[in-house]
């Protein structure tokens, strides 16, 4: 299968500049960028672009919880505590692997038509949530979430490794959910497994205020002495979710480490937790990603708003209109979250790099202006979703002109709807 | 001209739930809202709802400066003085009123596709934006910047006021830019014609930290005796926009005046200003409503990224989720925008007030799970622009299906790429 893009308009978060040419897409690459010879273009589908359409690297979103689109809007403007203990415990302890299919489908209907190529999902039931991943073409990032000293989480984690293992458009975590979730020992049991092994890590660190003192109290140890004592830093991998509460100079000791922050702006502030030095921490060298976290505390699933914030809430909150540039948020978004989860080759529009790409309209109002080197602002700071024209993950559409090639659409919102409206009968009758 | 909305569902930002039922406009009002008799909807356009549709009262942008769509994207991530000095003033000296007619069309096809109804528009030329903003049936608050002691600008203000004095869609301000730009006695000589004249003032107050000091150093006055000195406070009302530096105690001063601070989140990041306190303001009382700002320092002129800004915003600078609720969002976004122009009955969704609303999509997978009591979190926190169906002023839709009834969408466009194409080689033969 072969996608030619005519006159298209190209850019990534390493370009300083957008380019303008032709680009083809064969077997799942981006095999030709700039000038393509006819000859390889020949039985290629051909998007007439005009120099009015952009394509960006597919976005990835590096750390949600997917199927958590049943709980959105459950228990709005409640404190964290009562949030979670009432509103949203209580009903996961509901979700069957049902309900987790059907949640995840949903979230992928969002995700695709708002670019998102590659999603890092921490939850449960994630072979139900690799097989709707899979079937809708979406790339991803599996790990079970492990809570507690908890053996067979720990071994569910690891036959999703084998589960997945000959999936190119899947690769899978170790997911000890957050230091104070789990005991120290166990998080040390499983970080040497993920070492042993060559899996990647993925969790929750220093989101809240509180957690810095309870290392500090519970185990003596502060948040980079927690990294190296636990084993992650020696894993081949991992994403450290939310880091509102890391220290610039403590950030600085994971540059050159396999180590990746995964910012949440959104979820940071709706739930009250509080800002995330974003300017500082690209300052330093650490790798930096971006993700929704769940819908249930974003309450989107969508890298555009996601990248707009980043940019806007790190010059505000170091009062530097000069940080947070938008092509460092571009690259966050796409590359950074590629190359935590392991994925190489992606993230990028270059000749053999995956073809995980965006195409977006540039024939609207807030692109009026924009030229090769100023794009990438139109795209940060005045781009939003509502300009995704299509998007592709290894070469094939998963969401173009307002479809899913390989989903039925209207059948998952119908199901998703049904699933909530059970859940929250199934809660009542519990509660 | 009779509109009717079958089995609408429809929220403002006072209502503690959703309604559901049937609403028609007739006349550029609410006629009747819920239930509706048969022979009252006699020859209405009927748009059929079918429950899973919602109307909100359209959006009230009480802070911009629409021409600048045209200066969108120049100069980005530079320092603010090298930002104004070298990127937009001398541009700006070259603005046409061809150049403010046309950039001010093209902000309107922004603003109506995202359902805003009515912009306080800040900027010169505004007999052009105002005539402009007619045809598109938009309505508007216009107010003539003046700068320096300047008569010329002050005589202009008067001038447009009389101009405008008899269309219900427009209402006139008058606008001394800021405390520094405009010499204190003249300062308090616009502030007295405003208070003689019954005309509503429109000012930039503490956007930038030096303000304060500014004000202390060379009038000796603290922001509340500068207000008070100025006569600001015996004009019939006074949009203040930003105050980011502006205290919450200082705040509490204006509640039970005819004051509205218009908050600006997103370009007071973006020129990194800094971030208003806008949980504490709102506990004070005093009147708050929201605005973009230009296209320049936003870059969007969407009030659905605004309001999911100021409440994230507002919870993660506090770290208090519970504070900045949608539904106070939601009414800083529409009836306290509408009331610091002096637009009456205009903001809420009840019968005898002005039919300005919009049309929104529930049929979408991120508005899965909404109720009565919290459709208000899925429009806030979930929504965005890309779920407007329509926006209709006055009972006449300006936007709907992607369509601009009174405006030729691509002809703006295309005269927009021109005046920006004419403004870059105009700025550059100068400088």
């Amino acid at each position: 299968m072969k996608t030619l893009f005519k006159d298209v308009v190209y850019l990534d978060g390493f370009m300083d500049r957008a380019e303008r040419g032709d680009l083809l897409v064969s077997g799942g690459v981006i095999e030709k960028a700039k000038d393509v010879p006819a000859e390889a273009a020949e039985g290629a589908e051909i998007i007439n672009c005009k120099g009015n359409k952009a394509l960006l690297p597919g976005f990835v979103n590096s750390h949600t919880h997917a199927a958590m689109t049943l709980l959105r809007g459950l228990g709005e403007e409640r404190p964290l505590k009562e949030w979670l203990e009432k509103r949203i415990w209580p009903v996961e302890a509901c979700l069957t692997s049902e309900d987790i299919a059907v949640g995840t489908a949903s979230a992928i209907l969002e995700m695709a038509k708002t670019g998102t190529t590659c999603f890092a999902d921490m939850y449960f039931e994630m072979q139900d949530v690799g097989r709707v991943a899979l079937e809708a073409g979406m790339r991803c990032g599996l790990s079970r979430g492990i809570i507690g000293e908890n053996e067979a989480s720990l071994v569910d984690g690891l036959t999703l490794q084998e589960h997945f293992a000959k999936e190119d458009l899947v690769t899978v975590q170790l997911a000890p959910h957050a230091p104070y979730t789990v005991p120290f020992d166990f998080f040390k049991r499983v970080a040497k497994e993920a070492s042993l092994r060559g899996i990647r890590l993925h969790t929750h660190f220093l989101e809240a205020p509180w957690e810095r003192k309870q290392l500090k109290d519970e185990l003596g140890l502060d948040p980079v002495s927690f990294l190296e004592r636990s084993g992650i830093l020696e894993a081949p991998g991992a994403i450290l979710a939310h880091c509102v509460w890391l220290e610039p100079k403590e950030a600085a000791r994971l540059a050159n480490t396999a180590v990746t922050i995964a910012h949440n702006p959104a979820s940071n502030l709706k739930l009250g937790s509080g800002i995330a030095p974003l300017g500082r921490f690209l300052e330093t060298g650490a790798s930096v990603s971006l993700g929704t976290d769940g819908a249930a505390s974003n309450n989107r699933l969508d890298m555009w708003s996601e990248m707009r914030l980043a940019a806007l809430l790190g010059k505000g909150a170091e009062q530097d209109p000069l940080c947070c540039r938008a092509a460092e948020v571009l690259r966050m978004a796409t590359f950074e979250g590629a190359k935590a989860l392991g994925f190489e080759k992606c993230g990028r529009i270059k000749e053999g790099w995956e073809a995980d790409l965006v195409l977006v309209d540039l024939d609207q109002p807030q692109y009026i202006g924009w030229e090769p080197a100023t794009l990438c602002h139109f795209v940060v700071y005045a781009g939003s979703a509502a300009d995704v024209l299509g998007t592709m993950v290894s070469g094939k559409w998963v969401y173009k002109d307002g479809m899913y090639p390989s989903m039925d659409g209207p059948e998952v919102i119908r199901k998703a709807r049904e699933a909530r409206k059970g859940l929250r009968l199934r809660a009542r009758s519990r509660g």
